[in-house]
């Protein structure tokens, strides 16, 4: 595609989302906002956006598109091969934008719009060209999170719902075409449902709003996120099927479990409904593997909330804090784990990458054990590594446990050179990873000397290994003969 | 601790989950169930934490305890901390097995009950020592996710609910204790809404399971699993605050948004005790810091995803695949990115690790140039990486610009010697990762010739580079004088 031009009509925090978007996937994007704040609005937005959307990828994005904006409607829109409306919720506000875009814009232009609760038909009511009006329901933060409804009406021409979901797949976003219109589409229907349930429970005293969040966070938001209610249900029904699974628990509908009450009969044909569209959404995989996806990717997004402490991701950092450090031998023992199925490649072995992580981790406990640690770090001073060389002597697999042994090779001064070695849970010697860290000011961001005790200890464990002599495949460089 | 001991009581998917978080957090296990298919059914579930739990954590989990089954509740009991009692949801059944349980187990052991429905008044109810009594409600898949919700009566003992509290976190859990019973507790209430509305949903046809859980996991599922509902919206409300955000989307409550029509009144006291609640919760940061503790968890967690391309992950791959390939120039550009945020470590520059893990996707890359691509590797052969250099030369930050080209220092036979250079976005070099590839067969793992077409390609390039000569940095091993 050459560059093309998106027309955001409307800047808020999801006119700017959509805003960044098309810019960042290479588009022209002309705002048009009445709002004097809307510059300041859209340019807080992108800065968000630039931090994150290009971190979802591996490769680069194309090129920013132009970014203008407008005081009139009609230069905006100009050119404009989609124009997004998200103006506020207000039918009559809408139908004055649409019919002002519709009169302004090219003829071959989509008209998106952003309603959370309008359907595409309540839109088109009394439009010159209903049939280029649909409705592109995105969710916030519209930058990063996939989603968007696309909700044509009868009235929607189809080659329009066909090319809005090319565009919007372009973007990187997941359309997912609403087949029969309805007041709030899919999404929010579920959660007005989980909103107004929740007003009830904080305003019967049932809890609070960090308790009812809790409640989500860590337990079934992290199976949402990946699989959604129906599939995550069926993993649950085990290999009786979802039909039972629906039998036995299709009883509470008739119990006061919410305050909504006004509940669908529970009838054969509902439950054969969803049994046999279930079977044919995750019926190519047996419960055992949905089982398994559904672990892995736990462990996958668990792993990934521990960077920040997030939610579940707090609750491993504080469990992780309170197991046993490993024990000391010969050689301090500084990593002792099981590889996690994140951490394995195309090639079903552990990531070359992960070696050096694991290693890294033995770095930082050998740091911990010497003085170098949080406070340490905090108080303005730390290690950075300067070189390191791995060797790769056998493969390791996700589950094997892991044990890594850390011999000093020269610690004085600035310098502390490490050899440490990674074990296989059998004892095979895996891999070798040598290093060389270098004491840092973290105010200049340059060498320093380490605090009296730090190095102090440090020299008290080099004298001590130097008796151990230089390890084999220490000192070599790559591709050297053994 | 030393070795303590829990009595299992019902062992299907949930009782052998609670089975696996306590003995592999070191406590002795004994289980009592009358079917005859426990043993296998407790085993399965015990493999599936084996493979998974471990892998939260960068630190082994204390050795396992012992597991037991017995055929007699007595015997099962006998020197409990802990009995948990998973039986089917029948009042009348969950009676009869806590007081055959009361009967039997110490009098200091907590019993706790697995009820997702019943209220812990209920399961009290004539029983003999209500005091020890507690529901603890876990969640599918109990070895994995966190949370727990802890429900006392007021005929509960606090040192129950107290000591309860302790055990739960001690095994990586999160308890959550909910201070009024209810039916269904907390959760579970916030499930059966969303249920209760999917079933009109899939009943009307306005979408299939498939379409409904996509319309979940794209979306607001993802900003589930690291905050919750009240917190998302207090982003989403922005620096207006939570009062704003209410006064935004009350109204919507009497719309017909769901059929789940019985609301509670919109309230000035229902506002107030939402918002001030939310200024507890989330106060203490502003709304720009908590947009981006989002979307940092975001990118983190969508990350994560992309490893087995489930929900957002299998969207960014199929974006990815899209996105143009590096331009070459002199040298082949084999990697050209954004650093993401989760790269980065407690020095607050991308990660050591990292570094080799954007060099291992420039090895990738450059495979791929020669033919050694996805369909060389499922046809048997691969490469695999036998040793690596890497010099650290200047820092990245998260948001920093990546370039890499790649040299080929030798290509012939068997081995691939490559040399990679990583450019900041200024032009700075950043590092340098010098990596010996051999050629693998996958089916013995061990060395073999590549095919003639990969060989000629790589030989093509060693050719075209020998006139470059041995770049600086080459050859050097850890801490040679430059």
């Amino acid at each position: 595609m050459s560059a093309r031009k998106a027309c955001i009509v409307g800047g808020g925090v999801i006119g700017g989302g959509w805003a960044a978007r098309f810019l960042m996937n290479g588009w022209d994007v002309a705002v048009f906002d009445p709002d004097p704040e809307a510059k300041r609005k859209i340019g807080e937005v992108l800065e968000n956006a630039r931090r994150s959307l290009p971190g979802l990828y591996d490769r680069a994005l194309p090129g920013e598109g132009e970014l203008s904006f407008h005081n009139d409607l009609a230069s905006a829109v100009a050119g404009a091969d989609w124009v997004q409306e998200s103006v506020p919720e207000r039918l009559e506000l809408k139908h004055k934008t649409i019919s002002r875009i519709l009169d302004a814009a090219p003829e071959t232009a989509i008209i998106g719009s952003s309603t959370s609760g309008f359907k595409p038909s309540d839109l088109q009511d009394g439009m010159a060209h209903p049939d280029r009006i649909i409705v592109a329901h995105p969710f916030n933060p519209v930058y990063l999170l996939p989603l968007v409804e696309l909700v044509p009406s009868p009235a929607t021409a189809s080659a329009i719902t066909e090319l809005a979901q090319d565009v919007l797949t372009s973007l990187g976003m997941k359309p997912l075409v609403v087949r029969q219109e309805i007041d709030a589409h899919i999404a929010d229907r579920l959660l007005e449902a989980v909103w107004r349930e929740s007003l009830w429970l904080i305003k019967d005293g049932i809890c609070t709003t960090e308790e009812l969040d809790d409640a989500i966070r860590f337990g079934f938001g992290l199976r949402w996120a990946q699989m959604g209610l129906f599939e995550i249900y069926r993993v649950a029904g085990g290999e009786a099927g979802m039909k039972h699974f629906m039998a036995q628990f299709g009883p509470a509908l008739e119990w006061e479990w919410t305050k909504l009450m006004d509940v669908p009969e529970f009838t054969d044909d509902l439950v054969d409904l969803i049994a046999g569209q279930s079977d044919a959404q995750s019926g190519h995989m047996s419960i055992r593997e949905l089982e398994r996806l559904r672990d892995d990717n736990l462990v996958a997004m668990m792993r990934a909330l521990k960077h920040n402490g997030s939610g579940a991701g707090g609750t491993i950092r504080d469990h992780e804090a309170r197991l046993a450090e490993p024990q000391t031998d010969e050689l301090p023992v500084t990593v002792s784990r099981q590889i996690p199925q994140s951490w394995t490649d195309y090639n079903g072995h552990m990531n070359e990458a992960h070696y050096l992580e694991a290693a890294a981790q033995a770095s930082d406990r050998f740091m911990e054990m010497i003085g170098a640690d949080a406070d340490y770090i905090a108080g303005g001073q730390s290690y950075f590594t300067a070189e390191n060389h791995i060797r790769y002597l056998s493969e390791l697999m996700a589950g094997d446990q892991l044990t890594i042994t850390t011999q000093v090779l020269r610690g004085e001064g600035k310098k502390m050179h490490l050899f440490h070695r990674l074990f296989g849970g059998d004892g095979t010697l895996a891999a070798t990873a040598e290093s060389l860290l270098l004491h840092i000011d973290l105010a200049t961001r340059s060498t320093s000397l380490p605090s009296k005790e730090v190095e102090d200890r440090l020299v008290t464990y080099a004298k001590a290994h130097a008796a151990l002599g230089t390890p084999e495949g220490a000192g070599r460089y790559v591709g050297q003969r053994p």
